[in-house]
């Protein structure tokens, strides 16, 4: 990663698109006036999303909003496609499954150019699919709102903007603690973040701040001592002891090397 | 406590009326041939609680199941309510609102004679806002499925059959993780109980054994580093530092004293 290399601009999903739009107005500063280029490709409707966007930064003194959208991972590699990303300040990802954008623009020029804008100090941001989509192992599957069964969770190689962190959304409003605990489980090596909606992590190096109205839980394995993950019955409830959890709100920071949010160190 | 005091069955909500029944099966053995009191307190319409009570532990060994409804306060101390309590050997609060539990028996002849159901060995479980009333401190109200706001807990003094202790229930299904760490935030001292519906803990003095098909959480805030808990605006949203984080699942116990589950202990 470069030294100039710019944010990452995570959010929960569902950020505020009318009122202070505290989100929104941080990617817009990173931006700083160039092209915004908006992926779609995680839906399967894109309609309406550019429309949305361009009325939601609206005097937020971003440059030209533009599209992208793929039919097919072909247009990965059309020319004028490419060319949406060149000179742009940033890209950000909306929301839909995360498994259309890793298939669609993985290991294309599209992610080439993508990680090229960050390199030159744009940012990439992502909600909803498109914050699941930044890990190296995201979530693509497994239950919320009920007791986390070992046979529940899928995980699928994400883009990888983000290593050793694996991010899951709309967490509180979806009661997701669970497949969290069930992915942190299955790899302690790799640090569990769950966002809320209207809620953002914004990455800059080894540290992330957190912005906008919810949480974000940090789950935290390395101190694990036991856990069922490993069992070979699906149905079995997830169990796992001594996991540190931290609950950060906005303002608060974390140091991802360290595992350690910055007021606690 | 006496040596022979019966045991306390937590459940989360919800638990399994008609397939293996394990918590029903469970309070029943408890009980072993005795009187089960169904206390409908906490629910403002009872109708047709005893009816299916009755259906849910038929074959399951229990003697006469007879319903403790009070329509006020005053009925707390008549003797024919009394008398039920009388050789019983277990009572059973189901669900509502746990301040209609508490409102009503507290510091009343019913609640005195529970206990002493309790000290002769008999079982006393209560399922939703009856296991929420159990503890000393009970959760009455807060959000679940959203962010945890600083002023959005409620708590209240519950009946204190078990101390120490927060319990939350339909954890999983109502997303309640914040609230839960909202609890242990204003008094570390506290230990958090999160359970799942269809789930009980089983409390034998200093320890508590999981039955049923979900998880239970436990939630220790005694390495707390940090926590804006005390902040004045209650739009803030709660963040804490180093919670541990235990999750268990049938057939795990805990010991309570020492905050551990005991095969990590």
């Amino acid at each position: 990663m470069s030294e100039q290399a710019g944010p990452l601009v995570i959010i929960g999903g569902h950020e505020d698109k009318e009122g202070d739009r505290a989100i929104l107005r941080a990617v817009a500063e990173a931006v700083a006036g160039r092209r915004l280029v908006l992926a779609t490709i995680a839906s399967r409707r894109p309609e309406g999303y550019l429309d949305a966007y361009r009325t939601a930064f609206e005097g937020l003194g971003i440059g030209e909003l533009v599209e992208l959208y793929l039919d097919s991972r072909e247009d990965a590699y059309a020319e004028e496609t490419l060319a949406l990303l060149d000179d742009a300040g940033g890209v950000f990802f909306s929301g839909g499954d995360q498994l259309r954008i890793t298939s669609q623009i993985g290991d294309t020029p599209v992610e080439a150019r993508v990680r090229e804008v960050r390199e030159r100090g744009g940012v990439i941001a992502g909600t909803s699919a498109g914050a699941s989509a930044m890990s190296d192992t995201m979530l693509v599957r497994g239950a919320g709102t009920e007791s986390h069964r070992l046979g529940d969770l899928r995980m699928a190689p994400g883009l990888a903007f983000l290593t050793g962190i694996t991010v899951d959304q709309h967490f509180a409003e979806r009661g997701r603690i669970g497949r969290l605990l069930g992915a942190v489980a299955q790899n302690p090596r790799v640090l569990g973040v769950g966002i809320d909606e209207d809620t953002a992590i914004v990455v800059r190096g080894d540290r992330f701040e957190v912005l906008g109205s919810g949480g974000v839980y940090v789950v935290d394995g390395s101190g694990v001592t036991r856990s069922n993950i490993a069992e070979s019955k699906p149905e079995t409830t997830l169990s796992i002891s001594d996991v540190r959890l931290h609950l950060l709100s906005a303002g608060d920071a974390f140091r991802m090397s360290e595992r350690r949010p910055e007021s606690a160190c």
